[in-house]
């Protein structure tokens, strides 16, 4: 059997608009949403993008996302706002929220937007992007579900907290998006469907032991009975650990801290979501002639993609250029969707009275066919 | 013989206010410069307090230093500023910069300060303290040397890029200062000093392959003849190398982009220092009831504190912690001064002509001569 069905984008958009349709957002609302979540399949993020599908339905079946919330902007100043986004869809107050920011930053210079009571809103980047886009530096990040156990501790404390930043450069823009964790729990189930053992400096136990059981630690973060994912820089001082501790604090500051929103321990507890994010946009024009900036970043870039290489690597990336590459690549040959998204992809056909043929093809039709089978 | 000497902040307090008014500043500059060095031995970070006076002493001495460098401010608006350096002293430029931040933060809600052609300017944390202790939150970072090699090179590219944030709460502020990359410099000198081979994650030889070679590493970095230390998260991309590498280009952007300054792989070469610096300072009020916020973050912290521990340990520190009980110890008792840096202090006596038994006691004295007969 294939391990994955390669859909256009068009495809992947008309499917993701018309679901979003169905499930009651408005076009305008189904555009910013499918745009976070194809961008993410289009940078190669696929943790982010179709393969999240399912965490939205069942959010929204479970009704921690509210389709008709309304956003209150409950705080404002000419440089600053606070969102309470009354459990709406995590993209839309992103996005509300980022052009919020970009608007008072090409007033003011810079603005800070904090968000809370939101939910999942995609891949952090997507909104640096947005300010980058309009040639400001933009920054993004959001809080989750406890997943880092913090230096010495058990317990899961913090959320995988990214952190991203993008600036206008040529020929790429600056573009970094990372989680504060040594990884996110998408690759803590990647290793768990291939039956791979974690590598050393990833995860703890309910004990807070190392452990390379990708499963058992799945399940203790599902049942929140202790463990979870190291901060980056490991478990011990001696590798950083309480340097990813601080960024995932620096992400929490920003994010539930000023916006007087839940802190990630208190999320997703008892039906209740609760996630929070924070958005910062800065004009480079407030610095002197933000051409001249832009060519010192692109310069130094390019001294970096120039330096050299260590014995047996022949390339150095700077951040972004990975992301520009598979855009390109993919909107050309199209998006690799794995089977199994592809059949959470056919389970919402299923649930929203689409066709499946239509929208994901003979293939997927016969998967679910298959599944069925397998079902009996 | 002993491997340190105890001495009073007030001893060293007057050693060192006299050591620079002999340099040539004046009696305001020395307070600053002096209060940067001892809160950095206060707080326990020893490796940028009194251990530093012998780097101010031959950038000085060198001419990296001007004790009469005029900064100007190049560039200004309500939110922002670029100050030109002039090569004046890195802790004089920090604290004029981080207090223009204030004043502007404090009209405007943030405000980001911008710093070229510096000097090594301390701890990092030092300036976001001084924006917290006026009730906002601060952000500080530096450039320098580059020491830092990106993933997949073998050549150090950026410094050692510190990020500093402080934000006021109770009992104890919010206070995360760390460098970008794994460790220091500071960090191998000691396992150099101690012989000991580093441990795995640390650092690259010339190759680019990893090495626990301290002596090898050092050497390596003074003849700038390749490797260096690896970002936090170490050389690969499984462990998050691509992460610590992707926060050093944050400070860099913060320091040496918006300020047009050198960014950290131009810097000290060819009798030119040119170290950049960022500060930013965000006032909470800006998002509502700065109290409320205040609050908000220390129930936060002391939920951190009081979470469940790992086996084998029995406490969870928030950053800032460690610092608060540094402080008071060795205001209480005094701080030990390695004995390598006493006479790196003697020394400094000599060429200032001041009384080594004055300012250091009879036992400093008697190490110089000592000292002296291993040299003879």
């Amino acid at each position: 059997m294939k391990n994955s069905i390669n859909y256009s984008y068009e495809a992947l958009k008309k499917f993701c608009t018309d679901a979003f349709l169905k499930f009651g957002f408005n076009k305008d609302e189904c555009d910013i949403i499918v745009d976070v979540l194809l961008t993410s399949d289009l940078y190669g993020i696929e943790s982010h993008g179709m393969q999240r599908l399912v965490r939205y339905h069942k959010g929204i079946e479970k009704g921690l996302i509210k389709i008709d919330a309304k956003p209150e902007i409950v705080f404002e100043t000419p440089v600053s706002a606070v969102i309470e986004g009354n459990d709406g869809m995590g993209q839309l107050l992103g996005h509300k929220a980022m052009s919020l920011a970009i608007e008072k930053a090409k007033k003011t210079g810079m603005a800070i937007v904090s968000v809370r009571n939101s939910n999942h809103y995609g891949i952090a980047g997507y909104y640096a992007k947005m300010a980058c886009n309009e040639g400001l530096i933009g920054m993004s990040m959001t809080n989750s579900e406890a997943i880092m156990v913090p230096t010495f501790a058990r317990k899961a404390m913090l959320g995988s907290n990214p952190i991203a930043i993008a600036m206008p450069a040529e020929p790429y823009d600056f573009f970094f998006d990372a989680s504060t964790t040594v990884v996110t729990r998408g690759k803590l189930e990647i290793y768990n469907k291939l039956d791979k053992p974690l590598p050393d400096m990833w995860a703890l136990d309910k004990e807070g032991k190392k452990s390379s059981d990708a499963s058992d630690v799945l399940k203790n973060i599902v049942a929140k009975a202790g463990g979870g994912i190291m901060p980056l820089g490991g478990e011990t001082e001696q590798s950083g650990s309480h340097k990813g501790y601080g960024y995932g604090m620096l992400c929490e500051i920003f994010c539930s801290i000023l916006s007087m929103g839940l802190t990630s321990n208190h999320t997703h507890i008892g039906g209740k979501g609760g996630t929070c994010h924070g958005f910062i946009a800065i004009d480079p024009a407030v610095f002197g002639d933000a051409g001249a900036i832009k060519e010192h970043l692109s310069t130094f870039l390019q001294e970096l993609r120039e330096a050299p290489k260590a014995d047996g690597q022949d390339r150095i990336y700077t951040h972004g250029e990975k992301e520009v590459f598979a855009y390109k690549d993919r909107m050309e040959n199209g998006i690799d969707v794995n089977i199994g998204t592809v059949a959470e992809m056919v389970d919402l056909c299923k649930y929203l009275d689409m066709d499946i043929k239509t929208y994901l093809g003979e293939e997927a039709e016969q998967l679910t066919l298959q599944k069925s089978s397998y079902d009996m």
